[in-house]
């Protein structure tokens, strides 16, 4: 059983009618939505609002695979809630960081880059082409999908190299945008997938859903052993 | 002073007035104008209806940066070149691998896949964009470079992940490309460029040539020595 | 269930009284033993002195893993049987390739380099050290492992760079070797383990086994699908 | 003209006599020293101790490549010092770590990983192998070359997998460490190299100062230009 604790900033919702229409129980709950009916998953939900961010040390200990969702508010998560993460990922929690999670701290901290990009919000349409049709993440795409509506990225993307490129979108103003990339950082795994927005009802589309669900199960540890220097002696 | 040799198919040329329209001087020719217009780059060339394909072993030997474009005939390359010039760069030479040259039996060679892909030939506009604004092969670019009409390629592109991607292409059927790519292979560095093309008059293009002629120069070997097999004494 | 195909050249047993003391079944009857007490491995072995060298086209699409062990007639395979199982790989297979199959015309052909190596034959101590703890590969072993006696690898190893560098190899005349290496070609994984030779006793080694059986289920095929080059229409 | 401003904690010398035997100048002054009397670098110097670290922005702004050395006083070094110098890199500037500075926040900062490792401190010659002699910064060197006397630094090494991977490291423990590592990071390139150490009289080895001298033309930027989030409009 993969524990998945989604992690959601949750002001957008606080603040804008809007944003409520399209995700009534937060974007975090649409998200643990679809992820708690898979068999091999269970999910907690955590928000910044909550005491400690929802993130208690028990609770990041706890977690198998954390997706991260903020945009307006990443200032406001605390440097010590950014390490704790940062250092169950180097442990070997998996980390799937959502579309305008690449401002986050834990993201930008993770990268060690400022993981800046080009941006323009006028609901043009997406096209996520898979580059590696091989790979689990993939899995249940075809060339392509489709997202109807959403916040244009452009390149560059200042994060490192990506160690696998998964999916690159292209969307009407011709833009490309590196959409699907993995890292490791100590022994877990990173997941930055771009599709994602407040207002766009993006994480109910089937194949947004498909690729999360895939990347959770590959972002799961392999092992869960927190990093040391040690002194050795000579053999 | 680097040494270019240019190498062409040259097969289009001899039997259709429109490529000749295009390329009088072959598409060798026209790389061979700007190239050798350089202080830093002296050029020849050399087309598959040579002997020995203009490639016999003094002028592969006498050759830093090789640049490759073929199309209707890869298969006319005999293998002994192919080795000779795979050899060569493995000994430290730079090969640049021009648009249709993916599917080239070099290319392939050194590749060690398929380097296939989804295309199309209908004359849409490509705008290849910049990942990488810091590399020496994208300066004097823009955010990215226009071709008013090209032929499609499409992901996935079966090559070997990239060591370092530099352009992305995209095209008005919404497609994209990873269009500049770069690998090492022994002591050579490889780059596949994908603009180009037998009837679009592509490498007239500014954008274009800047590329090539940063490419040339970032792809001129550090060393030039054969790869071998030693018997090694213990120390 | 995880179908092998153990491939070993076979000549060595065939002609050195030595190499039968060690190895009465084979090499790929050493590595079938322990492979085949696995629940989820099934295994097969094929020699090259079989007919179609054991590789008819049936077999090779019948296996999802290929172990590759050759030394002294890597020649003698023929080119026909090599893409054959390139082909293989680039559909998804995986290959693990073994010590001496550094040289064997599939690796080299898969890498597209030389993939030399200093040598030395001399029975040193190899100790095996783990580079990624948090690897599925490197699950099993502690910080690294001993082989009392071994055929000396050294660098540079001419191969491309790894993709996951997984293990290095260091050695009692100081050298140091690239031992564990991962890289894809189209769908499949190939997997490069130095351990190994034909006289000294590697693969009863535990933890030589370990590191077999892991790379077995890691390079299992995701999908089994040949590269094509489609002509596509503009959505 | 190269500008190298040569970083150093500068503690050591201060409380031990013993490493001002070796290093009466300080290491900076070492390093500084043999790299000044190269004809493309000038050099300044600047240690934990001078007014804002000796790194205030005027300088930082006009450095082209930080050498970057310290090992007590890592956490001395203020945040807003070590943004300075992170951002400086993201723009373009090239920045080399040595021995101990892999603990340092600045390149924890970069690498966004913890960079531990095993050590022990008993003398031990180290041996220093090239993995590619065809690289710029492994120029002058022969497949390998001694240190009499070490600390020794052992894998795992917790960094993200190196772009490019130039020396590994052998000691007479029979350990192996990743001595050279090449990392991009925004515009800037990141050199991590392991020799170096207070008492042991390493930066006075003619292979360690042709390395770095290598280092320092090879990170020099191609581009200085901040790295921005442009909001952008549609073309």
């Amino acid at each position: 059983m993969i524990k998945v604790t989604v992690w959601n900033e949750g002001r957008h919702e606080k603040i804008s009618e809007e944003v409520r229409r399209v995700y009534p129980d937060g974007i975090h709950g649409a998200l643990a939505a679809f992820l708690g009916t898979e068999e091999d998953i269970t999910v907690r939900t955590a928000t910044l609002d909550d005491p400690d961010c929802g993130l208690p040390q028990e609770v990041v200990d706890d977690t198998d695979v954390m997706l991260w969702w903020g945009h307006m508010a990443h200032g406001d998560v605390p440097d010590e809630v950014v390490e704790r993460v940062a250092n169950a990922v180097h442990a070997g929690m998996g980390l799937i960081v959502l579309h305008s999670g690449h401002h986050s701290k834990v993201f930008r901290r993770l990268m060690g880059t400022p993981c800046s990009l080009g941006w323009r919000e006028n609901g043009d349409m997406e096209r996520v082409w898979v580059v590696d049709p091989a790979h689990p993440i993939t899995q249940g795409i075809d060339r392509y999908f489709e997202l109807p509506h959403v916040e244009t990225y452009a390149e560059p993307f200042s994060v490192p190299e990506p160690e696998k490129l998964l999916f690159i979108g292209s969307y009407e103003g011709g833009e490309v945008f590196r959409s699907g990339c993995l890292w490791r950082r100590g022994h877990g795994t990173v997941f930055y997938f771009q599709p994602g927005h407040e207002t766009f009802p993006i994480y109910y589309e089937p194949a947004v859903q498909t690729v999360i669900k895939n990347a959770v199960r590959y972002c799961a540890p392999v092992i869960r052993q927190p990093i040391t220097c040690p002194h050795i002696e000579k053999i």
